[in-house]
């Protein structure tokens, strides 16, 4: 199973919303539910989102009555609208539309064109699990017989086509025999860890424990944790990671204590313009915080600061496991390394 | 307002499971009902439970309709019994009841006993008022205006009688005039920060922003922290802090940072007996963590690890504000020092 894939056209994807209570998988011919999907993130996660887009427009190819290309150019071109503007903030859901269309425009067949649209749609989707397949088996090679872990968010096929991230990389240490322990941080506000990455442990089979968040440091202090795995939105040329809000303290927790901490992200995350100094931490709705599933937690009319994410220095990071390899410090000589090698 | 108090043969208390959505005061003449509000939660915090307890058996003495002095002491034993017994745990619990029946075993006519029990639960209230009173007058000598500071959990009036001890240092300071910013943690699990410190902030006018408590790093890096207040569980000779789950991870980010890291709280939370070694960290309800408010926010039948506590070594406290003044490190000389002098 994976979180979404195309069957014929097709699109079956894992309604995230329902988990834990209940794995729920939907089936559409219709590129709109899919776009509403997406904006109710029943699909989320940057990777799941660009594949989702990608596959909107495989349906769109796929169900099409347009006899001529220009009407399936126009209507293809309404459907990418319609899909990018879901999760407007989701870089990779325009950047998955600009490929398709890209693609789309090299051909001037309406038979052709459908054609390619689809074959673009499953290879962008095959793209990121094979780019998944190999930062698994680079990050389980650093994972011990005995290793304790903790991680954070949710970073697993959920959040991608399949396999994920850094829990991509746990769970592939523990089929291979590895007997691991992970402690898993429940991720408030959205709680990603408790909802999603409890699931995919559970179903996995590799032995967890879910924690509060605050509780990191006493079980690194007592319970023998040797490594953490998290994923990131971003990385910057210089190794300044970005990703969900508790990594940083994480972070820091870890090197107090002597633990490796790892990060887990593909190649297509590194932003080699930007520098730290522009970065700017969006906050979110305070209601995250102040209520959980529509229970009010905190009183009315007070301020909150609800950063989506934090920055995690060069310094608290021991490697950045990519699909092309693990770069060690100092980042702001191998990132580049491997980023040029990429593009050969 | 105080959290709980005595008014001529009644008890009237602050529901504080009904916060933060409404301010609920309940008023009772019967101990069974007093007894029950501990049991629910609906009072909570060490120095609140004990002056409850204590009420309760001025409740006994104040209705009694026994004719007898031996009859009134059964009486009396009895309630102790219901009392304590409402949250064994609780070592404030036994300690009021039990020191309610030495006093009364020190009278032995019907009238004296009756009155004795009464002042007594009264003295305990106040004395407990008065402490808090000199801890906020100390700890309030180290904030400065502008000072930006962190708290977790609740540590105010609702825990206490009235002041509290880390929060009625925060708020004395801006009762003050200091101008003064706080972030609290939200307080994972129970929730303490955002249900009970953001109305007791909010109510007093103090400037507070409500976070995920691992937004704490980002906080200190991001937003000039200076001082973090929390207060004790327990303190042990050598000065290793007992307190809820979270204080490790704020001390760790706190040296980290180079923020000062103050822990209020009274000598009688002193344990002057007990070894690091000999603390162990009780574990609580794993639905405490898998479900918000009744809401299931996990998989079923997973493993949670839950500590109540954790424990905070020396060499992260910068201070320690009793009602007898501020210890300073080196703590396992000059924790007896203040000792020494307090049974003076």
């Amino acid at each position: 199973m994976r979180s979404i894939e195309w069957i014929s056209g097709k699109v079956r994807f894992i309604d995230v919303t329902k988990l834990p209570t209940r794995l729920e998988i939907v089936e559409t011919s219709d590129y709109v539910e899919l776009a509403n999907a997406i904006k109710s993130m029943k699909i989320r996660g940057a990777p799941a989102i660009g594949v989702a887009v990608a596959f909107g427009l495989a349906l769109v190819a796929y169900h099409s009555k347009t006899v001529r290309y220009e009407d399936f150019m126009d209507e293809l071109k309404h459907a990418a609208q319609v899909l990018s503007n879901a999760r407007p903030t989701a870089v990779n859901a325009s950047w998955a539309a600009g490929r398709i269309l890209t693609k789309a425009l090299s051909y001037n067949s309406l038979s052709e064109v459908k054609k390619a649209v689809i074959n673009e749609a499953i290879n962008m989707a095959e793209e990121d699990v094979k780019i998944n397949k190999a930062m698994s088996e680079y990050g389980a090679s650093l994972i011990k017989d005995g290793d304790v872990i903790i991680t954070h968010c949710n970073t697993g096929m959920l959040a991608t086509v399949d396999i994920g991230t850094a829990l991509g990389v746990i769970i592939r240490a523990h089929k291979q025999g590895k007997r691991i322990m992970v402690y898993v941080d429940e991720t408030r506000p959205a709680l990603q860890g408790a909802r999603l990455t409890a699931w995919e442990l559970k179903h996995a089979g590799v032995p967890f424990k879910l924690i509060v968040d605050s509780a990191a440091g006493i079980v690194m202090r007592n319970k023998g944790v040797t490594k953490v795995f998290v994923g990131a939105d971003r990385i910057l040329r210089d190794g300044h990671v970005i990703n969900k809000i508790g990594t940083y303290t994480l972070s820091v927790l870890a090197k107090a204590h002597n633990v490796e901490f790892y990060v887990v992200a593909p190649t297509s995350s590194f932003d080699m313009t930007r520098h730290i100094n522009e970065v700017i931490i969006e906050e979110r709705d305070p209601r995250e915080v102040t209520c959980i599933k529509g229970k009010r937690i905190a009183p009315r009319n007070i301020e909150v600061y609800n950063p989506v994410f934090d920055i995690t220095p060069p310094e608290n990071v021991t490697g950045i496991i990519t699909e092309k390899g693990i770069i060690y410090p100092p980042y702001s000589e191998n990132i580049p390394k491997i980023l040029i090698s990429s593009s050969s």
